[in-house]
Formats: structure tokens, sequence, C-alpha cells
């Protein structure tokens, strides 16, 4: 089968690979029908984080069971599921609580030894514990398959932004970052009852989608110029849920900054800037509490697929260009180079 | 009258200052009864907490109410009263939320131009939101009055490190730092329900009061020793609440190792070591959350009052010395020396 492998810092190949097949009986395999590009692909594309050369890269999916192994109860072939962006036992004491990607037999994709997201196929470690069905019929509606493929990572990272920050109905929140995450954690707060949602961001098509995700107000500025004019919009008290998508010591920083005292950062962006972003004197004096960390999408999916399908939420909008599997090389460039928000992988 | 005057590190001295004194129609004056120091007096006293030469100090104390002014209502001469370690408004929207240090018009006793509570008397500004009165039988029972004390700071700050640390009813509790305000919060988590609790600290004068507070488990180990024995007391796990109660860089570090995936640590140890110790890596990628900050004790006395009244806690273990108050400079030597816990100063 072909697949998307990363070599280098922005060396990303397609490739014939091994195919995907059941190796364990708990495994399933999905023919990927989406994939995407996640802002965090980028950290590997850029060098910031590293990856072996050769490895698979690709945590986002939906697809179709090809086959499964014999110890598989909930899937057979033909059933449509979404992968969450990290594979889990669902039977461990992390699992059963809700938190699948601390599960001891957990793995993410790409890693090392398993299948990334960006490819024709994917072994699916745990199928039972892992993958959440979808409804058959969504296989002909591709906008709704691409609402659904938001599950896979980020509609859930931005939900869990928002549950760590504490957001409730009447609250005002402010999101830090106009990435996909940043937009669906708009979404997840107008979702969660939010009453006011500042949206930071300058990018004018991005902070539209967050308009029209639920943003009330839009804030183009960055550090100091933004806590103040987050303040302004505040009456001077800040916002009491903050979240945080960008993972930058300037994004933390500004995030906790804006917090109303007693609030709370619920920050999802992959951290890169080591602690220094985190002031503790200034949490320490307000009160401000700092949660969040890497989203337990599995948990979330049930719930956001439910207000999917329904259409309540409607995350597709944060998917602004296509490319097939040959074109995913494009597709990064393009996200790094910000001429794209999210770009959706057909097959 | 005469109070404790700091007039550079390691000079604390028992001076004539000029007497207490309503000032504004909110004020009362409060005849000192008992007072204390506290431990994060001593970083002033060993000059990491910078203090203008001069300056008051000590902001734990309950006494007596002896003058009012025109627009307090709720106390009169004669009451028997327990002040929290900042005063506050009691009327602005974060005395109503219950966060009293963020009142714009709260402040920290022993602040240029205010009483410090180590003197013989204070000025409480905003008396009607700050004070919290006691019955006044109390007054002749000086192991009571002893545990009353408590409530002004550690037994209050303990409890917040509890709180936002989400310790609930079966938990397992880890507590980093054996002084006043950790041997507190391992009160505070038995009172809040927890099953286990996990006592780090090395002096075994502070294990055994911690013993007596509630401690299920005594780590005496550092660093990478004790997060390994902490580890292994919990299957290696972690523990779901860790209480923070020191403030180091060290302490903050091994806190987060301690804590359980998807678990938190309430941190109420005064930072002093920058945010080095907060690795925001290691608590993406468990989900270990970082609340607390200073504790709004004028939210919680009145509960904690009731319970002490009550005798289901009595805090007053952690008083293991007693000074008049020309003793003070040697009560601060004493902590400082570490050959007492906490000193209480009688009046």
């Amino acid at each position: 089968m072909r697949a998307t492998v990363i070599h280098a810092p922005h060396d990303i190949r397609i490739e014939e690979v091994p195919d995907a097949a059941v190796r364990e009986p708990t495994d399933a395999v999905v023919r990927t029908v989406l994939a995407c590009i996640c802002g965090s692909d980028l950290w590997a594309y850029r060098g910031v984080a590293s990856r072996q050369p050769g490895q698979r890269i690709g945590h986002e999916f939906l697809g179709v069971v090809e086959a499964v192994g014999a110890a598989v109860t909930g899937f057979r072939p033909g059933d449509l599921v979404v992968a969450p962006f990290v594979w889990s036992d669902g039977v461990c004491e992390f699992c059963v609580e809700g938190l699948q990607t601390s599960c001891p037999h957990g793995g993410f994709w790409g890693t090392p030894g398993s299948d990334g997201g960006q490819g024709e196929a994917v072994r699916v470690p745990f199928a039972d514990g892992t993958l959440v069905q979808l409804p058959k019929e969504a296989a002909s509606d591709q906008h709704l398959l691409t609402a659904l493929l938001a599950l896979s990572d980020v509609m859930s990272t931005g939900h869990h932004a928002a549950l760590a920050a504490g957001v409730r109905p009447g609250a005002t929140v402010a999101v830090v970052g106009d990435g996909a995450v940043g937009l669906c954690g708009v979404l997840a707060a107008r979702r969660l009852g939010a009453d006011r949602i500042i949206a930071l961001g300058r990018h004018e098509d991005r902070t539209a989608i967050a308009r029209k995700f639920g943003a009330t107000d839009v804030v183009p500025a960055r550090g100091e110029e933004a806590v103040a004019a987050v303040r302004e919009l505040t009456g001077g008290s800040g916002a009491h849920a903050v979240l945080e998508a960008v993972g930058t010591e300037e994004s933390m920083r500004t995030a906790i900054s804006i917090a109303r005292d007693g609030g709370a950062v619920g920050y999802v962006g992959v951290p890169h800037g080591g602690s220094a972003g985190v002031d503790i004197s200034q949490m320490f004096d307000r009160n401000v509490a700092v949660c969040g960390g890497v989203a337990p999408a599995r948990a979330y999916i049930p719930e956001l697929l439910a207000d999917v399908l329904s259409g309540r939420i409607d995350p597709s909008p944060v998917f602004d260009a296509t490319v097939d599997l040959d074109g995913v090389p494009d597709g990064y460039r393009a996200m790094d180079e910000r001429t794209a928000l999210k770009v959706k992988i057909t097959f």
C-alpha cells in the first residue's frame, strides 16, 4: 500500500510500504476514506519535533473496516469508523475513567512500528477500545464525513481545552490561537454555553470562521497589546476561561495574562517552549490554574458525534483545502506557509 | 503601642509605633490576643522577599475589637474576632465569589502604611468584609484559641491546596512539605474524605503530627527518591491530588512528578523558584493540572470555624512554641533554624 513517510524536515514522501494487516487478535485494519494534516504534524515537518527518518506520519483518519482479528467484537468488515489520534485498550483504569491518552497499552499513530493516518490503510491496535462506529449513511455525504473527520483530533482537542479551562454557561472565554484547534475551541466553548467568546487571531479568513463558530469578539493583536485588548473588552478583569491552542512560550504567557483571577487556562497546544511561558508568580497571586494537556479524544467522540450528526455543531469549515495522497507533500507546504488552514486528504 | 518591625534580613525588632486607630469609617481596631509567625515571614527574614526597612510584619492574628468606624455594622467593641491574612472589602465581585485575595481594595497586613499582625493592636480596613466573629467563650480556652488562630492562614491555606488539587472522598493524596501548611493540608485532605494520605517530610516531630492529622504513609525522601517512593506506594500511578506547600523549584517538580495522570497539583507554597519547576511537557503528556495560589482564607474561615468549634478538626498541634511580643525575634530565629515548627505569640 502507499503511505506518507517523513524522511527529514521538509522531506515528506509518498511511498510503497508493507500492507496494513491484522497482527494481533485485537487488531483491525481500516481502509482510509479521509485523513488530514495536523498543525502538530508541522512540528515534525519543521524539525522542531524529531522523527526517525522513514517514520510514518498522520494521526487523523476515518475509514472502512477491512479486516478484524479474532478477538474484535465491536466491529466487522464494512463498518464506517473514526479513530481518535491515539489508540487505547479500552479496558485499563485510565480508559475506564476517560483518560485514554494515559492507557499503558496506548500509542500514537505513526510511531515506529505502527501505521500513520496519512496512508491507504491503517492497522488499528485494540480496535474495540480505539475505534468509534459511524453511521454507514455518512459515507455518501462528503460534507458530513468532513465534519466527522474533525472528531479524530481538532474538535475533540478544542473540546478538551474548553473543559480544562472550565467553560460554563454564561462564561467569558478567550481563545488564543486561530488554527484549527483554536477554532474548534471556539465552537466547543459555544456548545458549552459560553456567553462571550473572544478569539485572538490575526488571519482574517480564520477569524471569519471563528465568528461563524460563535466568537463574539476578535482581537488581532499579540503579546502585551493582546493582553490590553482583552482586558479592555472584559472591563479589566480578563476571561473566566482561556483556551491555549498554540503551544509556544508567548502564547502561554498571553493566555495566563488574560485569564480572570480565579480562572483557568485550558492548554492543548503541544508545548515547545519549555516552561518559560508559565509565570507561576502571576498564577499564584491571581489563582489562575493551568489545566489540560493531550486530549483524550476517544472519551469525547461519542457525545461530539451525536452533536455533529444532529447538526448542532459543524466543524467542517476548518478544512479549507483538499489533496489526494500524492498531494500530501504539497499539503504540508501549504500549511507550513499558512496558505491553508487545514488540509483534508481524500483516498 | 508596640509592634514587630523588620529592618533588614535577620533584623527583627520590637518597637514603639503609632497606636492603631480608626481612620476610615469602615475600619475597626483589634487588640491582639494571639498572633504567630508564618513560614512565609521567613522569606522576608532571610531576605529572599524584599521588605522596606522599618516595615511591619505578621499577618495572622485574632483578638478583641476595641473600636469601630461609623460605617461598621457587623462588629462592636468587645467582639472576639479572627482576621484572614489579607483584608478585603466584602462587597466586590471577587469577594462575593469567594476570591477575597483578588479584592481590588484588599491588602496584606504589614504592607507599608498598614499595621502588621505581630503587634499589640491592628487597624483593620473594611472590618465588615474582613473579620470573622468568634464565640466569646473561646477567649477563656487557650487550646481552642490556638486552634482558631490557625484559621487566619495555615489551616485555610492547607484547605485551599486540598480544594485546588481536587481532593475527593476516596482519593489518594500526597502532600509535599511538612511545614504548618503542609500539615494542615493533611488535615484538610482527611476532612474532605481522602482515603490515603502520603506525607512527604523528613522531620520526625513533624511527620508525627502528619500522622495525627490523618497521614497514612510518610515518605522521608526527597527529589527522585521521593518520586520513586510515592510511585511504589501507589502501584506506579501516583496520587490523584498533590498538595504543594513549599514553593521551591524542587518541590514543584516533585509534586508534578508524583501526580497521577489526569490529577492535579494544588500549590500554595509562595513561589520563589520562577517557573522552572513547572515541567509543562510532563504536565501535557499526563494531563496534570497545576491549580491554586494565595488562599482566600476569608472564604473558608466560616466552614472551618464550625469544624474547629465542633472538635471535628484541631489544627493547634502545628504550634509547638510560644513567645511573648519581646520574644518574637527569638521566635523567628527558632523557625529559621527549624528548632520550632510554628511559633505562637501571646499578648
